[in-house]
């Protein structure tokens, strides 16, 4: 099969790690029969240097026209750089926004796993982590605090910025139904994350969760308040299987839930919709500090390139081939710097993707 | 002096801990002269269950008559309780949001401090923590998403709930400064948290902030995402000295910031406003399971009375004389059963009242 992947490398180690993912594609390509084309589009920081802006409406619409879409990481310093003198609404964040909103992504998933090779990086004691873990976060991503009206405004002299959280049944019901489906390809298991002691689209949100929920009978639901979950992830993460909740909830949790891990440079994640198009792009961001020094991890990168063999494409097998490929790398004592440790052997990015490249 | 405290026991473990914490008070009086009287106030469940709602207008004016306010937890088992079967307004956390808006008490002090002797308690890594970590979070209480404008409407036969988040200038100056001159009196330093890269509100919010940091050069100011802070919460807790904060980022990083301290029946807390008036209780909840049962940690409300003392009634001497004896009972070996570690005496809710008073 031939499938076109709109590659948007973005800023910062952005380049580095999508050519890495792109080598590790091209090799399964070849082993399975696959054409993998590749459209180059501009997002981020490299956009607004060329276009004045983060995302145009052209390489929105040249996106949209591909099987699926890579992206490495948008932004930079937000102290040092010009892309953050110029309107909000241009700024590299602002194309990450609106690729999500454009292409209708409402669906990301972030796995938050320990990887028994590396269970040395993660920041708990080992005696909550025995046995290790992996959940995911589900997070809605096209709705709430992200996506409402917003304005500054004066009002007798004094400056006042509003912005608004909503969400209505279909947005919930579409994300919940996700949720569910990964639960049962999983432990079966689903905690709703919401403020519903306060929040009226909380409210909404856990009722809509419990009459999604009865289509489900296998899957055992639980409801959480977000402040507690948020100590949760940090006593005893080993009690998750999916984590559905809202945007900005999702945003903070999820990344708590990733450093926990002590792995972000290994943590993948996709963002889908109602078509097979999805985004893949590593959880973490465009670490402008070691840009171009062939020192980011491109692991992250390859296991999202693997979830879009697996969920844009269908390609269950090819998808296995990758990350066993990235467990045998690690099993061989191969580690970038961000995972180093005694005894094992540190390597760069380049050689990093050659070595899952060998391994496929 | 003589000063009239309200006393609020609240619901689950509310009335032990409180009657802990009115024994130390009690002990102070009689050491240095003072009289505390106490008016026995309702809030939360204990109010439904006689008033049909969580806190009556009669009650917050009487609390509003008094010196100060100490609060032992409200609301119970959500899943059971005939507390959560009324109308949101009515129910126990309203109670709380009620009294906080009512009182003026926009700024809220939660300490997260490691306890030398409790260090074994903390779910991080020792190399993470070694020296310790104190730091504050000062979470702005009684504006944004909590008291917003919500409703929940019919549009074309679909169900849609909206929030509103608004913050104005005013209401960010004067958390802002209250964190700038907590500041001082610490180590300088102010770490503002917010989603600038998304929210209006949090693009003046760092923009008042700097202002607000004019006044203050000696404090050294950062900016931190709010989804990055929840990683280095984890990551290096050290790091912090005041973390500066917006009410629904605040809530959700002061309880991550408790349990990495491990110590969550230790944590105190002081809601304060343009008075000296202030609201002072545990950071922790009401634990119904294990309510009446002599069992819960009360020093994290002695604590709390200790900041009351400090913050409302100027009593310095006083407050470092419950805050010393706290670290004596440790010190000697003493523990609740939340915090219990082998080789140490396993003691009751009263027994733990009792020999922290008797170090007065
Ligand atoms: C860059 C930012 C707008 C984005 C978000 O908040 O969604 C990022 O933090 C993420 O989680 O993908
Ligand atoms: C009970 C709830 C409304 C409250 C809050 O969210 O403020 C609590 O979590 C807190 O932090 O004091």
């Amino acid at each position: 099969m031939n499938y076109k992947i709109a590659s948007i490398a973005g800023d910062g180690i952005g380049p580095e790690i999508v050519r890495e993912a792109r080598k590790v594609l091209d090799k399964i390509g070849q082993k399975y029969g696959h054409t993998f084309e590749y459209e180059e589009l501009l997002m981020g920081g490299c956009s607004i240097d060329v276009y004045g802006e983060s995302l145009t409406d052209e390489t929105l619409e040249k996106a949209k026209a591909c099987d699926s879409i890579l992206l490495g990481a948008v932004g930079g310093n937000v102290g040092q750089s010009n892309w953050y003198q110029i309107e909000p609404s241009k700024r590299p964040e602002a194309g990450l926004l609106k690729i999500r909103k454009g292409l209708g992504l409402y669906a990301n998933i972030r796995p938050a796993i320990l990887f028994d090779e590396l269970s040395g990086a993660c920041p708990l004691k080992p005696e909550l982590t025995e046995g290790g873990f992996d959940f995911v976060v589900m997070r809605e991503l096209t709705g709430g605090l992200y996506f409402g009206e917003r304005k500054t405004i004066e009002e007798n002299g004094v400056t006042k910025a509003i912005d608004t959280l909503s969400y209505d049944e279909n947005e919930i019901r579409r994300i919940a139904k996700w949720g569910f489906d990964v639960a049962m390809k999983r432990n079966k298991k689903v905690c709703s994350v919401d403020k519903a002691n306060v929040l009226d689209s909380s409210r909404l949100w856990r009722k809509v969760v419990k009459e999604v929920a009865k289509d489900y009978p296998e899957v055992e639901l639980t409801d959480m308040l977000v402040d507690n979950c948020a100590m949760q992830l940090v006593r005893d993460p080993k009690q998750f299987d999916v984590i559905l909740t809202e945007n900005m909830f999702g945003d903070i949790l999820s990344d708590e839930a990733s450093m926990v891990t002590g792995s972000i440079g290994m943590l993948s994640s996709a963002s889908l919709g109602a078509t097979k198009l999805g985004l893949y792009e590593p959880s973490h961001g465009s670490a402008p500090d070691i840009a171009g020094q062939n020192k980011a991890n491109p692991i992250a990168t390859i296991l999202s390139a693997a979830m879009m063999l697996r969920y844009s494409f269908d390609l269950e097998e090819e998808a296995d081939a990758v990350e066993n490929a990235v467990k045998q790398v690690l099993k061989d004592g191969y580690r970038t710097v961000d995972i180093m440790a005694e005894g094992k052997t540190c390597v760069g990015t380049t050689e990093m993707g050659d070595l899952i490249a060998e391994r496929i």
